[in-house]
């Protein structure tokens, strides 16, 4: 240790410190700098090489067992998922998210009943992400198959999820299946005054009567 | 993924997913609560599996390879570190600092050219950490080995470095040794107004004369 890590990328065949090597590889890491991929790798060589060594299992276990549901797209290490296989959930509604973390959230409200169908992304013409690329073609066929009688669109309120949720929409009910979209509006809790305009204008337009 | 992630400790036995587990894994990284855990999951799964299995093999090589120096203590994968060997570095200078991150800083600084000593820590009697904890021993040998001729002490100039420093300055003044501190006062570049009394009444005490 005879300079501070290094964290520029190596030059093939120069030989690097596993240390230097653990401080680069964390930069994979989500939100993670190189001053924090330091800070970590020498957290765990102090205080918890353990929890290191238990993390090089899980990575490397997830890396090799994770695959996508054949029904849903989400994430799973069986052919189905335990979500697309369970009796209690309604054949009938099927859910569109962008993501497994959407799915979850979603979930945590226990307020749906239905199934799922996982877009891995959504469409973004300007990053080269069309309708193949987030393949709606499996969803068409998946929406399709006879048992969905209606398609409920979850994606972000984001110009991008929006934009996807309406390429979507039309296709669907091209296919004469009924589709739905999340409610936009207030939240719970919010107070008028910090609601942005956007949102309450959508709120006024989307109005409903006030005994039901 | 019947049910969003579950970041419970788990009681042994119960079977957990390949996710969950990595979920429950990356919260070993400092900073890193279950929500961040949980987005590190995914995007790895979904972005990038290699990078995946590039860290799951940088966390076992450096758990396996990374010890301490047997000079000055600090993260190397050899018996001595390449600075300790450095034929270009003051051997009469010995700079104590309490951490590897620490010892990084220091050399950034360029205005340093001794040996160092890493304490891994720092006295601190009320978490338990004595003399003993710190291996203090340790430093009094190295430091009264016949070669060093100052010892700089850059312990943190919080409440626990500055008693750790106190501690070790005593000893080492008793065996005979010239000990000095890292110099405090206002920081390059700052505005009197902004700096804090205790610092300015620092820097008042320890004015020097100006020629100097």
């Amino acid at each position: 240790m005879e300079r501070p890590l290094d964290l520029r990328p190596v030059p093939p065949g120069e030989p690097v410190s596993s240390l230097d090597e653990l401080a680069r590889a964390l930069r994979c890491l989500p939100g993670v700098g190189p001053k924090a991929a330091q800070r970590m790798a020498l957290h765990l060589l102090q205080h918890d090489r353990e929890g290191a060594q238990r993390l090089a299992r899980a990575l490397d276990a997830a890396a090799k067992l994770v695959r996508h549901c054949e029904r849903c797209n989400t994430f799973t290490e069986e052919a189905v998922c335990a979500l697309c296989r369970s009796p209690r959930r309604d054949p009938g509604l099927l859910c569109v998210v962008e993501t497994p973390a959407d799915l979850m959230t979603m979930e945590q409200t226990q307020a749906y009943g239905g199934l799922y169908f996982v877009l891995m992304g959504r469409l973004s013409p300007l990053d080269g992400i069309g309708p193949k690329e987030i393949r709606l073609e499996r969803l068409l066929k998946r929406a399709t198959d006879g048992t969905v009688r209606e398609v409920v669109l979850a994606t972000n309120f984001t110009n991008e999820g929006e934009a996807t949720a309406h390429t979507i929409g039309e296709l669907l009910t091209a296919r004469g299946l009924a589709v739905t979209r999340l409610a936009r509006g207030v939240p719970v809790g919010g107070e008028l005054e910090f609601v942005d305009a956007g949102t309450l204008a959508q709120a006024v337009r989307e109005r409903r009567s006030f005994d039901r």
